[in-house]
């Protein structure tokens, strides 16, 4: 049966991150709801537009394999101050299920009390996050995968493919997909 | 000033490739446009839809200074039969200046005489391509760069940057984005 996937998302997006995510779990399988916390339409950081499958409010109440956060600063501090996407993040961690974030987006997951112990980001976020930085590409610690930036996002994405359909089905996507 | 780049590109893209490009070029400081063969709303291979800047037919006119090609395999055939992209790469090819594909694209290029030597492409494509394939992420070959799929397409984006504003420039995208 088909994984579900979330990514909450909205504008100032970051279009690598999110793309590759989306596109990677999408090949594995996984039923990828993009849904927006606000308005269907949204503009990523580098001007990029593309239309998500939900709004956030419609869905939210649905169960995931997995809750998965793209960058991009405004996206990220968006996802931190949002009461959906925070709702989404805290309830998908307490019950210990698979949440994961990239780049700056780390951050809204220690605003919803997630980040416990090791985990990386982009350079600088972990002076809000605090103890536990690591520099690693993807740092999978119990229940939460986290990653640094656009040139992780394809090693990022394949790690949630492995955490949800096994490492053969990323080997064999990783190779395929010349990563 | 900015250089001009342009992207056409219809139903089909891969993903990935078309907006790991597009990102990284217009972090370099490049003017992207990405112009639609048919609709301005238009759909990737794992069903991301994205509002693209132009039609082409608008701006088939003007002046670039590179002209790229995004894969997946449905559209790589439409940029191969459509004949206002295959006037585009043609008049680009023949003024010397710099064209570029990945994964399946090339087979556009080929289709436009625009390949000539040392080329690579996504597994497969080769044996319509022809002469001059090698296995490798990245391939420049005076004024045509080639390169293999999704996995390579950061090195290939960063490749093009390097072409168009210098290795310095690239690099420090690179570092930047963990790349």
């Amino acid at each position: 049966m088909s994984k579900k996937v979330i990514m909450p998302i909205t504008n100032g997006f970051e279009e690598i991150e999110a793309i590759t995510i989306i596109d990677i779990l999408r090949r594995a399988g996984a039923a990828v709801t993009v849904a927006a916390l606000e308005g269907r339409q949204i503009t990523g950081a580098h001007n990029i537009e593309i239309k998500t499958d939900a709004a956030l409010e419609d869905i939210l109440n649905e169960e995931y394999d997995l809750v998965v956060l793209a960058g991009g600063g405004k996206n990220a501090d968006s996802l931190g101050e949002d009461k959906q996407a925070q709702t989404l993040i805290k309830r998908q961690f307490a019950a210990g299920k698979l949440v994961a974030a990239i780049c700056a987006a780390p951050l809204a997951l220690h605003r919803a009390g997630a980040i416990k112990g090791e985990y990386t980001c982009f350079s600088g976020c972990e002076q809000t996050i605090g103890d536990g930085y690591v520099q690693k590409n993807v740092v999978e610690n119990g229940n939460v995968i986290t990653s640094r930036g656009p040139g992780t996002a394809g090693e990022f994405a394949l790690a949630l493919a492995a955490a949800l359909y096994g490492k053969e089905t990323a080997d064999k996507l990783k190779k395929g997909m010349y990563y």
